[in-house]
C-alpha cells in the first residue's frame, strides 16, 4: 500500500490505472470504515505514505475523516496534516482536541507547525502555543512574525550550522547530533561567532574531505543566501535559475536564521501558477479542490458581477448609438467579431506580460520595448485580419456564403458593401490597437502600484475591452455615416 | 560579479534594484564589447555564474553573443548553453564550429548533451555524434531514444549505483570514484547483480552508518522509482506529492537506468504551467521570451484566425435572425452581455477542469461529479445574475440610468419592458447552462482522446461559446416574438 515502486504512465490508459489504484485504496478504506474493522484499517494505514493517506482523506466523507485520523499515531497524523490542502486541513483541525493538537504539532518541523498554528482559531492557537515547551514556543513565535508569502514564511529553523573554525570531522559530529532533528541534509552551513552566514559545504564535499580539513577551506563562499523578507515568488525564481535544492535564509544583519528546501519551493511554484491561472479565468485557486457548490458559486460571483456591470455599460453604449444602429443594422451583425477580436488580442498581450513578470523574464523597465513589440504585432496581425474581413464581406453578397445577403440598403448608393467593409476594417484595426495597448500597459501599471498583475487579464480586462471596443467601433461607424 | 550573496526583495523598489544589478552587468559588458576590452571582459565573465551570463546573453544583440562565448572556456560555454532558453540556444548553436561543439558537449551531463544534440541540425548532430568517444556516443544515443516529454527524456545517466551485498564503507569508495562525474549526490542507489533497482540510501544515512553496515540494512526499499516512459507532467506531480529531491529511473524490466533531479523537475513545472497559461490565452510559451515581432505575430495568428472564423459565423447567425433583430432592436443591445457572461462562465468551468487535470486533482472518472458541480454553480450564479438583469432593465426606463430609454415599441402593448426582461433572462440562463456544460465537458473529452485539455479554453472555447450563445439567445427571442 506504499506508493507503488514502479510507476509508469506512457498513455492515458495507464494513467487511469495508476489513479484507480488510489481509488481502490479509498474504496477499500471506505468499506473497512463501514465494517468498523479497526485492526485491518490500522495495518493498512501504517504502511501507507502520508501523502497517500491525505489523498484518501480528501476523497472520503467529512465524518469519516476524523475516524481515520484517530487510528493513526501522533507523528503520522502530523505528517498527514502537512500533506493536506489548507481548506480541508482547516476543517479537520477544528475536530481535534486541544491537548492532542499540542502533541501533534510538537512532532512537526518548525515551518509546518507555524503554518498549522496560523490556520487555527485565534483562541485555540493561543492555548496551543501556551501549552508548548518554551523552546518550541519561541521558534514558532519567531516564524509567525514573518509574512506568509516571504522567505521567512516558508523557511524551517532546522539546520546544521557549524562554526567556521571547525574541521570536517567536527562538522560530522554536529551532523550526527542533529541527524534526528534535521530530516534532509544537503548542505552544512558555516557561520562565524556572531552567527553571520559565511558559506556552505555540500554533504558530498564534507564526506569526501579529509577529517582534519578546515571548513573554511572547502566551503562555497559564494553560496546564495536569501534574505528572510524576500517574496516567495522571487525565492522560487532563484531556485529555478540557480538549480538550488536548499538555500540558507539570513536576517537583515546577515545572521543565519533558517533554511528553505526545494519541496516547499515546488509548492510555491504550483501555488503561484495556479493563482495566476485562476485569476486569469476569474476563479480562485483553492476552489479547484473545493467541495461545496455554494462556496464555488460564492467565489466566482464577484468576477461574474464585474463582467455583468461592464456589459450593462456595453448595452448603454449601444443604446447611445441607437440612431446609427437603426440606420445600418448590418453594423450590429459584426458586434461579436469586434468584441472577440479585441478580447483575444488584449488577452494575448496581457498574458505575455503577466507571465513574463511572474517568471522574471519581463521587468518594469521593459515597458517601452514591450509596448513597441505588442503594438507592432497588433499592426501585423490586425492588417491580415482586416484584409480577410474585407474579402469575406466583399464576396458575401456576391455569393451569399451564409444563405442570406447582408442588408446594406440603409447606406444608399454610395454606401455599398465595399465602403462598409472598409469602414468596418478601420474600426477593427483601431479596436485591435487599443486592445494591445491596454493589454500591455495595464499589467505593468498594476505591477508598479503593487497589485498582482494577473488580475489584469480575465473578466477585468476583457470587459473593459468590450466597452471601449464598442465605443470605438460605433463612433467610427457613426462618423462615417454622417460624412459619407 | 557572482550572484549576490545577500538577495532581498521585500518591495517592488528593491526588486527593481536587484534587477538593475543585472541590467548594469549587461550594460558594462556591452560597453566592454564595444571597446573590445577582452582582458577585462574575460575576468568579469570568469567570476560570473553561468545562469547570469545566460541572462546577459539573452539581453544583448545577436552579433555580440558569439563574441562573448568565444572568450569563455569550453566547460563554461557548456554551462551557459544549458542555462539558455531553447530558441536562443538554437540560434547560438548554429554559430559554433563543429569541433568546438564536440568538446563543449563532451563536458555536459548526459541529459543536457542529449537535449543540445536534439536541437542541432540533423547533419551537424550526426557529425557531432560520430566525433564523440564510443561510451558517450552510446549514452547520448540511448537518451535520444526516449520521448522528450517523458521521464527518460529528462533523466541523466550519471548516478552512484552500488551492489546490494556491499557495505557502507564500500559504497563510500564508489562515491569517491564517481564524485567528479556525478555533481550532486543525494542518494546512493542499490541494485542487484542483474542491475535491478532494489532501494536507495540517503547520503546522510550512509555517512552516519557504521562502516561495516550492509546497504540492505539501511536502504529504503519503498523508495519510489520512476518508469522511463512516464509522462514528465506525472513525474513532476510525483516529486511534488512525495517531496522528492531526486528519483531513480528504471526500464520496463526494473533495471536502474538513470536519475531525475529536482532542478529538471522545476523546469518541467514552469514549462507545463507556462504552456497551459499560454494555450489559455492563445499564445505560445516560447513567445514570452521571443525576440522577433514577425515570430510573435506568426504564432499568434492561428489563434486569432480561429476566433475570426468563429465570429464570422456569429455574424451569419445574426443575419439569419435579421427579421427578429429589426423587430426588436433592443435585443441587439444585449449581445455583448450574452456573449461575455457565457464566455466567463465557460472559462471558469473549463479552467477548473484543466488545472485540476494538470495537477492530478481531477480525473476522468470524476466527470459526472464535476458536471453536477459546475451545472449547480451555473444555476446558482445564473439565477442571481438574471434577477439582477431583470432589475436593471426594469428600472432603466423608469429612471433612464444611462441617459436614454430602451426602445421596446416594436413589442406593442403586451411586450413591455418586464416581458422583455423575462425573455432576456430565460435566454441568458440557457446560455449560461450551455457554457458551463461545454466548458466542463470539452476539456475532459480532449483528455480522453489524448489532446492537451488546455486547448479547450482560450479562443477555441470562447468562440464556439459565442456562436452557440447567440444562436440560443436569438432562437429564444424569435420564439417569444412569434408566440407572445
Amino acid at each position: 500500500m506504499q506508493p507503488e515502486n514502479n510507476l509508469s504512465n506512457q498513455t492515458d490508459d495507464s494513467a487511469e490505472e495508476t489513479r484507480s489504484q488510489e481509488e481502490q485504496n479509498s474504496e477499500i478504506i471506505q468499506e473497512l470504515i463501514e465494517k468498523e474493522n479497526k485492526t485491518y484499517l490500522k495495518t493498512i494505514l501504517t504502511d501507507m505514505h502520508p501523502a497517500d493517506i491525505a489523498e484518501v482523506i480528501t476523497r472520503i466523507d467529512r465524518d469519516k475523516q476524523s475516524f481515520i485520523l484517530e487510528l493513526l499515531k501522533t507523528d503520522k497524523v502530523a505528517e498527514v496534516l502537512v500533506e493536506l490542502d489548507t481548506p480541508i486541513r482547516k476543517e479537520i483541525l477544528g475536530d481535534i482536541q486541544e491537548n492532542r493538537l499540542v502533541s501533534i504539532i510538537r512532532t512537526m518541523d518548525s515551518d509546518d507547525a507555524a503554518d498549522v498554528i496560523g490556520e487555527l482559531d485565534a483562541t485555540v492557537a493561543h492555548n496551543v502555543l501556551l501549552a508548548m515547551p518554551t523552546k518550541e514556543f519561541r521558534e514558532v513565535k519567531s516564524l509567525l512574525r514573518h509574512d506568509e508569502e516571504t522567505a521567512g514564511g516558508i523557511m524551517a529553523l532546522e539546520i546544521v550550522a557549524v562554526d567556521q573554525d571547525q574541521t570536517a570531522q567536527q562538522a560530522m559530529g554536529v551532523l550526527r547530533k542533529k541527524a534526528e532533528e534535521v530530516e534532509d541534509v544537503y548542505n552544512i552551513y558555516v557561520v562565524d561567532q556572531q552567527g553571520l552566514f559565511k558559506g556552505a559545504v555540500s554533504l558530498k564535499d564534507l564526506v569526501l574531505a579529509k577529517p582534519k580539513t578546515k571548513l573554511v577551506e572547502i566551503m562555497d563562499r559564494e553560496h546564495i543566501a536569501i534574505r528572510s523578507d524576500m517574496d516567495q515568488e522571487e525565492v522560487a525564481n532563484l531556485f529555478l535559475k540557480y538549480d538550488l535544492v536548499a538555500a540558507p535564509v539570513i536576517d537583515v544583519q546577515g545572521r543565519l536564521v533558517g533554511r528553505i528546501t526545494v519541496d516547499d519551493v515546488m509548492d510555491v511554484f504550483e501555488e503561484e501558477a495556479s493563482e495566476d491561472i485562476a485569476m486569469m479565468a476569474g476563479i480562485t485557486d483553492e476552489e479547484i479542490r473545493g467541495q461545496s457548490v455554494f462556496r464555488i458559486s460564492g467565489v466566482r460571483l464577484p468576477w461574474l458581477l464585474v463582467a455583468f456591470l461592464g456589459e450593462i455599460a456595453s448595452a448603454a453604449v449601444l443604446i447611445h448609438f441607437e440612431a446609427s444602429f437603426e440606420q445600418i443594422l448590418v453594423a450590429g451583425f459584426f458586434i461579436p467579431l469586434i468584441m472577440a477580436m479585441g478580447g483575444n488580442m488584449g488577452i494575448q498581450s496581457s498574458t505575455v506580460v503577466i507571465r513574463g513578470l511572474a517568471t522574471g523574464d519581463i521587468a518594469l523597465r521593459d515597458t517601452g520595448k514591450r509596448l513597441t513589440h505588442e503594438i507592432s504585432a497588433a499592426f501585423l496581425n490586425g492588417s491580415i485580419i482586416v484584409l480577410l474581413l474585407i474579402a469575406v464581406v466583399a464576396v458575401w453578397n456576391h455569393w451569399p456564403i451564409f444563405g442570406k445577403v447582408m442588408d446594406t440598403s440603409a447606406f444608399g448608393m454610395i454606401w455599398e458593401i465595399p465602403v462598409f467593409s472598409i469602414v468596418l476594417g478601420i474600426a477593427l484595426l483601431t479596436v485591435l490597437f487599443n486592445a494591445a495597448f491596454i493589454g500591455t500597459l495595464l499589467p505593468l501599471l498594476f505591477k508598479r502600484i503593487g497589485v498582482d498583475p494577473a488580475i489584469a487579464t480575465g473578466p477585468f480586462i476583457t470587459t473593459s475591452n468590450d466597452v471601449m471596443g464598442l465605443l470605438v467601433y460605433f463612433s467610427i461607424v457613426s462618423f462615417a455615416i454622417n460624412r459619407l
